[in-house]
């Protein structure tokens, strides 16, 4: 994700959408055991990025654990890649705005290490949460000439995505059963697709697919930077979602598709140019990191720039002219998941 | 600290000087007491800048805590403040050089507060590690006009770094006497003074102080920007860092004033203007960032480059041509420290 809080100032549909599951954590927070004094309860935030999005469900399910008892130590743990960065978060949680303020026995913390994989001993931790974060892939499946978004690729296409996504999604699981205590929950909002096998993000990747060809045909972008050009996620259906669920050693206590429509969160899609200004910064932030690193290691600093800046003017004009197939209806999966008893 | 890495690349008198301590880490390692299970043994690491100083010193205190215990979880903090860098540690705590590589069950987090301050639970560390950072005071007393080195002051001038040094020592005694166990052991190693009040360095920052004078009559430098320039250390004398410590809740085990010379680290100072190009970098990372961060506000980035060039490119004249007065002899404290039971 782009750093310096870029990302975090242009997140509000990741937040928009997450807000369907907070009463959730909510109640997980209520359900979860408690440890005997003096170990701390842990609180796991599984993909914090610059912690905009964090600072809300956090303090609501630190508020559900004091309620139950005012003395246990609170630990929260922020995990996202290493090379996150962690710099704005850290500056949330010191800022009046970060859940530590007025609150005492609260201890923060970092994990930087990837999420598939383990990030904390075994039965440690008692609640976790994870919004919009596990549609992403561990790595990314190599390029498809034409198409950057794997639900407009055809089933052959598709299936390194879908696979990837399989393993990554059962080594999560794993993990956090080995490391949640008997009846730790998980609550989980992610993208995700109808059981049709759509997201709601179609017309907006399709502007994509056709401006990056234009670039292309210009010779703004070579051909071989176009096709390594991808978008490393995979909205599972919910049938996806919960398949593994059971035999990664979790009880599924609820689940729900919604979704977030784009076109609300940025005020309507009835002027065009207005709708495009607005909503571009969000499609920046978080398609220029995935889409181009990739570009060839001889490019300058201002040929990289010229890019960026042909690329996205480019996009604006599309979804100027056409906003309503621009705007995103994001559907989004969420889980609340409970350890059985080993 | 200058963050990318720089401060890292250019740190080897701090780990030199901290070498001073590492047996004792590993016997305090091999003596504290161990977790049952599944709670895992914490090791404070306090002050970890870029990391390239900590990988050694961790590496040698889990390999003795699975000397005693090979399956205890060991989860290890490294604590700098918010705006510390924190990407060049992730990064190596990911390489070959990480102590994680080819060792199970270890568990590395970060926590990005201050140390003169809560930072963990109640008796949840075991062992901690500060190397070279409790020198550092938690905030700058003013500026004193042509000094900007504590062991330089006058008796008066020194006063206000001398209380907020006595300030800060306890409460971070405090803190970590209520975070450890029974039992738990604190190894640090800091800049000193001798007991006749000099540190060593006092070579290096006369020749600071006369650069600094000689920008400002230049021109170059505001007298009101000079004023405000100070290195925001006190080095306390042996007896300033022992009175405290079995008040705060500690038994003193062990205390050693030794010394690291830049002289030898830096290869010899036969010939000055080697010298002074090797030793340039380790000065520039430690004072870069306290002393020209309070430029006032109307300078460009270009006048602030050519601020900096100015004052380390005459520095290094002064290196130059007296070498022998500008390598430091710098005087650090070892401290082994055991919580007290309660």
């Amino acid at each position: 994700m782009l750093g310096g809080g870029f990302y975090s100032r242009h997140s509000q549909p990741q937040r928009a959408a997450a807000r369907a599951a907070d009463a959730w954590l909510v109640e997980a927070a209520t359900a979860v055991p408690l440890p005997e004094a003096p170990t701390p309860l842990l609180i796991g935030d599984f993909g914090c990025a610059g912690g905009a999005n964090e600072m809300a469900p956090m303090a609501a399910a630190v508020d559900a654990i004091r309620a139950r008892n005012g003395a246990v130590p609170v630990e929260v743990a922020h995990t996202d890649l290493p090379e996150n960065d962690f710099g704005p978060l850290f500056a949330l949680l010191e800022s009046p705005d970060g859940y530590p303020a007025g609150r005492t026995g609260v201890y923060p913390y970092v994990v930087g290490r990837t999420l598939y994989g383990p990030l904390f001993p075994d039965r440690r931790l008692h609640l976790g949460w994870s919004a919009i974060t596990l549609h992403w892939l561990s790595e990314s499946p190599a390029g498809v000439p034409g198409r950057t978004y794997p639900n407009l690729m055809s089933a052959e296409q598709v299936e390194p995505f879908r696979a990837r996504a399989e393993q990554d999604w059962r080594l999560f699981l794993a993990e956090r059963a080995r490391e949640l205590v008997d009846g730790g929950e998980l609550v989980i909002v992610a993208g995700a697709s109808r059981p049709d096998g759509t997201s709601g993000a179609e017309g907006l990747f399709t502007m994509i697919d056709e401006e990056l060809a234009a670039l292309v045909a210009a010779g703004t972008l070579r051909p071989q930077e176009s096709e390594r050009i991808v978008y490393p996620t995979y909205n599972r259906t919910p049938a996806e979602w919960t398949a593994p669920v059971a035999e990664c050693g979790f009880d599924l206590l609820a689940t729900e598709l919604s979704h977030t429509d784009d076109a609300e969160t940025y005020g309507g899609t009835a002027d065009g140019a207005a709708f495009a200004e607005r909503y571009l910064p969000f499609v920046r932030a978080v398609t220029e990191r995935p889409f181009f690193r990739w570009l060839d290691p001889d490019r300058t600093d201002q040929q990289r720039t010229e890019i960026l800046e042909a690329f996205y003017g480019g996009l604006a004009a599309r979804i100027a002219a056409d906003p309503a197939s621009a705007a995103c209806r994001w559907h989004v999966v969420s889980l609340r998941l409970r350890r059985k008893p080993r």
